[in-house]
């Protein structure tokens, strides 16, 4: 069957080298089928999964110095239906890419804010003063080189290769060790997995609340490796918490810990169980 | 003395709000004698007053919609010596500003995220296909209306009036009940309290270790008002937990909290006591 799979675009992000990279760990007649569709949104790329007009999508929800990304977070508990495939944990590595082809002339630079944040310290000492223009992802940073010819983009080295702009420094990111984790969504559920997320909403005006929830799975010995508020969007001071734990949800033990959680939180939401790839390059 | 307090400017901004209102509630004599000083990002504002060139600073944590801000968070943990001085909560209410006077010749719309994302709803429903860019502050997107006259801009009434642009909606915020809460801060400790914030990094690879310090509080019946974490920077999976509790950290039920915290957490950071002030118009 062939294969539509929505990301972040246009081609040359992050998402897409996600994409690329889920793409190339299935079988060779899977990946000849499979055509990848690039989204101007996070929010719209997660709605054409849920509405079935594309069969998956892959979306960063994650970056290990910028921390979540809350457009993910906030869409998946809206759309309601989706289920995690699989995580991806891809290496981040920016490049300053600009038509100058000289550092000092650059007075602008164009990027996604998460990553102007992360080679911020490069930006301050390489470029002091210069000017920080957000775009809604990196590749389109390096389009609006074709409009200010003397600004500079921060993105992937592929993004530099398929858009033809000079790489002037690479890499530049203050941090060797950035990543970002995707999550690979479709309306099916999983068949396997080593992982599980939820989120919960909790009963109002309750101290201690959050306590409970946590210790249905500390309990059991089931380790949670993340956890995640967000505002629930009606008034200051009411969380959605985003759970990750490292167990598959069909697992006995981790099947009588959601039976427990729907008697201590509000609305329960599980997102599925997956396994957790780590890309090298 | 005199005093001088920075905040996220340009004038006109949501924070330049919030520094008034926290001047409008000291004495006569004191507000003669405040000075307020914009800077351009959060992190400099924090800056500021860490390095003593200010006495106070004024910096958004929280939105009722888009959450966190992160750098807020990140800035006070890697300061460490900052302590709260107050909390306030501010009501949002956005207006869409343009030169044109004419709704339908708009192409741009230019804001800061949070308040693109806060009118969301309202942009897609009255200006279909607009190109939305990000700015530094609400402030920065009225100034972008000198250049580009057929742009928009959302930022508050003040800014409509201060850089005479015209309203052409107001208000056009997707939730009426949006606020922002603010921290006060300085290197002073704060006399009295309500309320106590703090954040704490775990021992490594323990599981259910997060579950402990919630206990600490739980058990003595203080209540949790905010939970949130962010990244510790040094590797995916890693995580600094920003806790607020309804209690005056001078309270020896709390101080018992707060001694038995420093045996299960890593790194534990008090940042201050503090009264919440909402602020109404």
């Amino acid at each position: 069957m062939s294969q539509s799979i929505a990301y972040l675009g246009p081609a040359g992000t992050y998402s897409e080298a996600a994409a690329l990279a889920y793409v190339n760990q299935q079988s060779d007649s899977v990946t000849r089928e499979c055509s990848l569709l690039p989204y101007p949104t996070i929010a719209q790329t997660l709605r054409a999964v849920a509405s079935g007009e594309v069969s998956l999508a892959v979306v960063p929800v994650e970056n290990s110095i910028e921390g979540s990304v809350a457009i993910s977070l906030d869409s998946i508990w809206q759309l309601d239906r989706l289920q995690i495939q699989q995580a991806l944990v891809l290496p981040i590595a920016h490049a300053l890419l600009s038509p100058t082809g000289d550092l000092q002339q650059i007075q602008t630079v164009y990027s996604h804010p998460q990553a102007l944040g992360q080679c911020q310290q490069w930006l301050e000492k390489s470029l002091p003063g210069v000017k920080l223009i957000a775009t809604n992802s990196t590749t389109e940073a390096v389009k609006q080189l074709d409009r200010d010819r003397s600004g500079g983009a921060i993105a992937s080295m592929r993004a530099a290769e398929l858009y033809q702009v000079p790489i002037l420094a690479y890499p530049i990111g203050d941090r060797p060790d950035n990543c970002t984790r995707f999550w690979v969504v479709s309306l099916e559920p999983s068949v396997s997995g080593t992982h599980t997320s939820l989120a919960f909403s909790l009963p109002k005006n309750v101290p201690g609340a959050l306590v409970k929830p946590l210790q249905v799975f500390a309990e059991r010995g089931i380790n949670m490796s993340r956890i995640e508020s967000r505002p629930t969007k009606r008034s200051l001071g009411e969380y959605l918490f985003f759970i990750d734990i490292e167990a598959d949800a069909e697992d006995p033990l981790v099947h009588s810990a959601l039976d427990e959680l729907t008697t201590c939180t509000e609305t329960l939401k599980i997102f599925g169980r997956y396994q957790v790839v780590s890309i090298k390059y």
